[in-house]
């Protein structure tokens, strides 16, 4: 069957105000297959309530918890914050077809235009508000590349929290200008392995020259939280509550989407610990779930770090420290040592479990990709569509460039969606790596994933 | 007259794709007292499209030189990379006003949300679209913040054409990431001073150790645009034909808000060269010199650099180095020396010649503001309406501010205004600075401005 190709679709769509979503999709609700419980690791017994309370925002561990419960509504205050920066727009690459020459359409979903840079900020403004509604005056959490901890500075210099961040020692030296952003909106960094907590000296005086990990910092932000009165710790992906939160990327593609009557026919999305690709999913996915749709989801990660395609689905921690309820998930083991990689999102050893229930029961598809790869696509994206991608976000376009052309090959004239999750402003040490000819792939050998596999806990159910 | 403030008008107001501009205004021919011409130094006789064609390109120079026709069609292919970034969202500061809690509406067009973080790409493509149709396959141009280098870069690298970057050495070093931006595009950046011009190697004899200055990059570029075959050199501020082109700000920002019934009281820019103001005043202000409204209009100066609240109204030349056609225009002096002031943008001796006249025939007002003022303002505004203005943008901000905390002394229920140009994620360096509490105000002394006038040349016309 010949289809033409819709032209008649703007270059942008966005969203009337009216028209944004004003309850977030609870995509497990929609799942037969539900995800397995989070474990208490002492009790090996599914996670209760007072589990978490101690740790986390009492209303988020009731979004946490609950499986079925289709919607939550967005507070009204929230939806003001929201539209600061939201509708994102929902792109049409029609440059980027005209260059590749493919019969099929590109859009994209584009999650940067906000000064954190990514889709980070739709949870941090969620998590915030209701940290201040439950009477909380502290926060504490931990970044990386900087992106969640300059997202939830922005919520808490909006609602008046004081916030302490661990950033990752390395990364608090090397992207200097990444810091003075959180610091700009009242944000505290402490760069982690730090003297203010007894994990972190205790870190320190094994290893006075580390320059920290993402793992040591999550300890330190926990147990800061436990220790601070009227504090909590909050986390910018991997838990379920992200993924309901996100899910405004979804709902708000999908509807920009349906006013020109279109339904993609492949969905892609780069995967970490799984928020942005579980966000953009969940109201297509529910529709596939309920036999409306026979849309290909696709998860992309980085070879480097290939949790789905050569991870095992086994219960395991959410950190390299061990301290995280267990999780039945994808996972590389908690102890994987993933090697460089600038996409510093995306170097996660598991996959939120929502995710890997689906990929698990061949809802969705997974591929792996090399950097080098991804900035080649990244480049061409940049010059062809005019944003400078993040390397995290550059996965997608590899993926959403390689089904377009396999569509040239066949004539095919396929509806792509991807998420563009954000831009690399902060990331240019990385291009000017690509650009240089310095770059390299790496690829995890088989010894490798057996080091990580073997730090797998022994659950016996 | 009790006038109630419009709360139906939403956060954003975007135009649809077929609501855009499909043609620049130049505000010149709307004008009875037109701007004096350019005059050609060596002569001291107005300017020929013969004497400008060896440095820009024809197109360009048609436009520089017209000011009676009022309308220039955008070209399609403009029009097409317009729709990649454009249109610009046209906001209004709901939370601005309820934290400073005042009876007038604010509004602003926000001009940062592309790659080169502010309104400098609406002229780059053009220009670079222009030398394209020329058959010119290279272009030169200097950067010192960057902001231009970066438009240019990113419409170079979509037209397919080579660019070469001067970049004030000190800003290369300082900004290495600014660099990359660039070169990610395909722009090849060259510090300046450098070896390649005779200009640059003159300078490095007789002062080896310079970081180099605006004046002389541009001197560089110039003189590489004349000794290669097939190069112009283009300018991203000042001249004419860019205040035709920055008009799509003022013209998607009159149509927002014409869709809600609303004109402006006041309509407030920041000013260096003046591209971003005589962008967006030129449809109110065209209907200012018809009779039609009674706007005020505010050029915003930094304390540090007022060439409009301080200069002279006189002819001078648009570079430190006396190598432009003469300019009738305030000015400080091409060679008075700018104390440091984190918004390099706004650090020129000079105002265009089109703003200039306006300013003194009574049309515009202008003030100026000091830098500890206009980051004050600016980190307000980050917290309360999320987004991280650049330094520039800021004077806007602080007057915008100000004007709205002076309604909340009278009650009057003014609908203010501003431009707000670009983002600051590469000027953290500035903010570091202000967080610290190390950030210092500076303003010309009668002896610096004298020294700036003794600079100006001696016309007898």
């Amino acid at each position: 069957m010949e289809v033409t190709k819709n032209t008649a679709v703007p270059y942008k769509i966005y969203l009337e105000e009216h028209e944004m979503p004003k309850a977030w999709m609870n995509l497990r609700a929609f799942m037969k297959n539900k995800p397995a419980p989070f474990l208490n690791p002492a009790t090996k017994k599914p996670c209760t309530f007072e589990d978490l309370q101690a740790v986390f925002c009492d209303e988020l561990i009731r979004q946490e918890l609950d499986d079925t419960t289709p919607y939550f509504e967005i507070p009204e205050e929230v939806q003001a914050f929201y539209k600061m920066y939201r509708p994102a727009p929902l792109v049409r690459a029609y440059h980027l077809e005209r260059y590749l020459d493919t019969p099929a359409e590109i859009y994209y979903k584009f999650e940067g235009n906000n000064t954190s840079g990514s889709h980070k900020l739709n949870s941090a403004v969620a998590q915030v508000y209701y940290a201040k509604q439950q009477g909380l005056t502290n926060l504490t959490t931990e970044t990386g590349a900087g992106q969640w901890g300059t997202a939830l500075s922005m919520a808490c210099g909006f609602y008046g929290l004081d916030l302490t961040v661990y950033m990752v020692k390395v990364s608090a030296e090397q992207k200097p200008h990444r810091r003075a952003v959180i610091e700009t909106y009242g944000g505290k960094v402490v760069p982690s392995p730090s003297t203010t907590t007894e994990v972190g000296r205790k870190i320190l005086e094994e290893n006075p020259g580390t320059g920290g990990s993402l793992g040591c910092a999550i300890s330190e932000a926990i147990e800061t939280a436990r220790n601070t009165p009227n504090c909590r710790y909050v986390l910018g992906s991997v838990l379920n509550h992200v993924l309901l939160h996100q899910s405004v990327i979804g709902l708000e593609a999908k509807a920009a989407l349906d006013k020109y009557g279109i339904t993609p026919d492949i969905v892609i999305g780069c995967a970490g610990g799984g928020s942005n690709l579980g966000g953009l999913i969940t109201p297509f996915m529910a529709e596939k779930l309920q036999g409306k749709n026979n849309i290909e989801f696709i998860a992309v990660e980085p070879a480097s770090c290939p949790s789905l395609t050569k991870g095992k689905f086994a219960y395991d921690y959410g950190d390299t420290g061990r301290t995280t309820p267990l999780m039945k998930m994808y996972t590389l083991g908690s102890g994987f040592m993933p090697a460089p990689n600038h996409a510093g999102g995306l170097r996660y050893h598991g996959m939120t479990s929502t995710l890997s229930q689906l990929y698990h029961d061949g809802y969705m598809t997974a591929r792996s990709v090399k950097q080098t790869e991804v900035f080649e696509a990244a480049t061409l994206f940049a010059k062809v569509e005019g944003t400078l991608p993040a390397p995290e976000s550059s996965h997608a376009i590899r993926a959403a460039i390689d089904e377009a052309l396999k569509c040239k090959e066949t004539g095919e004239k396929k509806k792509i969606l991807f998420g563009l999750t954000g831009t690399g402003y902060f990331d240019m040490t990385a291009y000017t790596a690509f650009n240089n000819g310095t770059m390299t792939d790496y690829v995890p050998t088989d010894e490798d994933l057996k080091k990580g596999f073997a730090t797998l806990p022994q659950i016996d159910l």
